[in-house]
């Protein structure tokens, strides 16, 4: 796509940045909310264009299984299927195919699975991949990848990336429309000379954006932005980077600090079902007893709708009684988290203080909660 | 309370009216939404109050025994607790203790029972019944009464009854506060003569209102509103008449129909969470196949959020991913339904058009759905 991407400042390695998409326009960095199954766990799109959501992911493998590309394409795409007008990512169903089936058998052509909902038999192919994110009418695809397991051997790394640089080159002639952006994914397993080599190929094509994939599969904290620091300056600068599958909200502000530009994860809305809610001074575990009684909003700093009408007795109540409202209310919190946490790192780059931000929000969460 | 119950308008037996209570005015007839265990499931309140609910119920007997008055009460009551601004009735727990205990014990002065969270010990009195509503802040507060299962004998109804007119007397001599509204409870089994006695009994006493229970406990539905009909004409034209735990949506209009101002179910909202949904032509199962490509609303005559925005083959899909927006988009819808069934009687009732109101929607519930 012509003028996808422009990067509008940098602050050290930060960068903010601007998006264009068939259903507009989005700010970077940005966060992803995770929408699964065409829908983000709990929340109404209402509630989630409220929140300031400004893109969110679906996963192609999740909807192609179930309720199929048919029921997708009758309703008239993703975007009217789940009511959510604003831009979709959808991954390529690469990482659920290696990470839910047992049962995979890898060819150079694609790759054959059985259902982890019935058994039932599928081969996706790189453009078939790429035809039913078109079908799905997302705005940013993503190609037929391999995610290369922690540990693995360098040998094995090796031809696995040269089969993901096939699969690219592939995926690249199967789009039919440049109105659907294309990102690559750089993999390389966790070694530095395999990431620069591979981020170097693939920048080599008309790819609309990176992704650095294969990461946060179990390795060491420290490996994984060693990872991140040996791939980004072998990516063109005027594309964005997008560290898939990451992370907490500290793991966030590192990736910002190195340069990328794009975050999905499931941790703001999984913890949030799980009871496990971001504050500005730190996670609190809601079952606790210590909030049985307490009559304090979960997070005094927050304006949310959770924080501005509820009390931490009252979430904890919902939490321990099983309630869906809970579920409701803690995702709401905890994107509001995230969201926010973006949008202020977008205002911090732009101002040439994100160091000083991300500092000052760290020393908070490192505050006991009162 | 002093105007506590005005009747408006009659057209036939059905009533026009308006309750006051400390939270604000509503009008009859009315439909509340239970909300068990502090929460209307899968609703936020501010939800709730847009679709108009104009009060919901809760339950002495399960906010008692988790999480505890000491909780409601050091957040500031059930209102506080639950953000709920608008008026809340409060059942007895009475119906709880005999319908989810096994274990239990009647005794002239009250019940024991073993808790079904922890099998704890508890005896509630009818005072003790009172002192909890009132430390919730209930502004419908209903007495501890024995809810005879069906059938009974004519000897053990008949000392039950007695016995409820015991406990509703203690009940109103506890009342510490007239702010909070006490009802009554009319019993009597399937017995004509007994419904007609106890409800001439109990209108002796300064009630705020009179509820018709013991009914939808097995018995033929012809039965029931018998039942009603022997019960409505002793009880005063200038009180509010309530008939717990009912029911369907024709079952609501054919109580307004015989002169009931106040409805509560979970019907609505249950049905919803199992994917039994109301429209205006009729019920709708959303996990049936042929919903599965159906890029219809689900009911097209329909306004609510749910209808507006989303396809049935999406509510399918959510409702067979086992997601949690499947609840919140068909309890919105049901509610919906619900609320606009009895806000379109009161404009019936007004207009002396009750009668042919009721014909109408049930002849459209009959049709087949297109």
């Amino acid at each position: 796509m012509d003028n996808f991407f422009q990067l509008v400042k940098m602050d050290g390695d930060a960068r903010l940045g601007e998006v264009r998409t068939a259903h507009g326009t989005f700010q970077t960095p940005a966060f992803m909310p995770v929408g699964t199954q065409g829908t983000v766990k709990a929340m109404p799109p209402a509630t989630l264009e409220a929140l300031g959501a400004q893109i969110v992911l679906s996963n192609t493998y999740h909807l192609y299984l179930r309720p199929g590309m048919e029921a997708i394409r009758k309703v008239g795409g993703l975007h009217r299927f789940m009511n959510w007008r604003r831009p979709i990512l959808t991954d390529s169903g690469g990482y659920q195919v290696f990470s839910l089936n047992a049962l995979r058998e890898i060819t150079p052509g694609g790759v054959k699975f059985a259902s982890h909902l019935d058994g039932s038999s599928h081969y996706l192919t790189p453009s078939k991949v790429i035809e039913i994110q078109e079908a799905l009418g997302s705005d940013i695809m993503m190609p037929l990848d391999e995610c290369v397991g922690y540990p693995s051997t360098r040998g094995y790394v090796l031809s696995s990336t040269a089969l993901t640089t096939k699969w690219a080159k592939e995926s690249l002639r199967a789009r039919s429309r440049r109105s659907h952006a294309l990102f690559a994914i750089v993999q390389g397993g966790m070694y530095n000379d395999l990431r620069q080599q591979h981020a170097r190929e693939l920048s080599q094509l008309s790819f609309d954006g990176f992704a650095i994939g294969g990461l946060s599969v179990g390795e060491p904290k420290g490996l994984m932005w060693e990872m991140v620091e040996a791939t980004i300056p072998f990516l063109p600068q005027d594309r964005p980077r997008y560290m898939m599958g990451v992370g907490k909200p500290d793991d966030i502000l590192e990736g910002i600090e190195r340069g990328v530009d794009l975050f999905d994860c499931v941790i703001p809305t999984r913890n949030a079902r799980n009871g496990m809610l971001y504050t500005s001074h730190g996670p609190v575990i809601i079952k606790n007893a210590r909030y049985a009684m307490d009559a304090g909003p979960l997070d005094p700093d927050c304006s949310c709708y959770t924080c501005r009408n509820f009390t931490r007795a009252y979430l904890r109540h919902l939490f321990v009684s099983h309630e869906i409202l809970s579920a409701y209310l803690n995702t709401l919190h905890n994107l509001h988290f995230y969201l926010t946490l973006t949008r202020n790192a977008r205002h911090a780059i732009d101002e040439g203080n994100f160091l000083g931000y991300k500092k000052q929000l760290i020393e908070n969460w490192r505050e006991t909660i009162s």
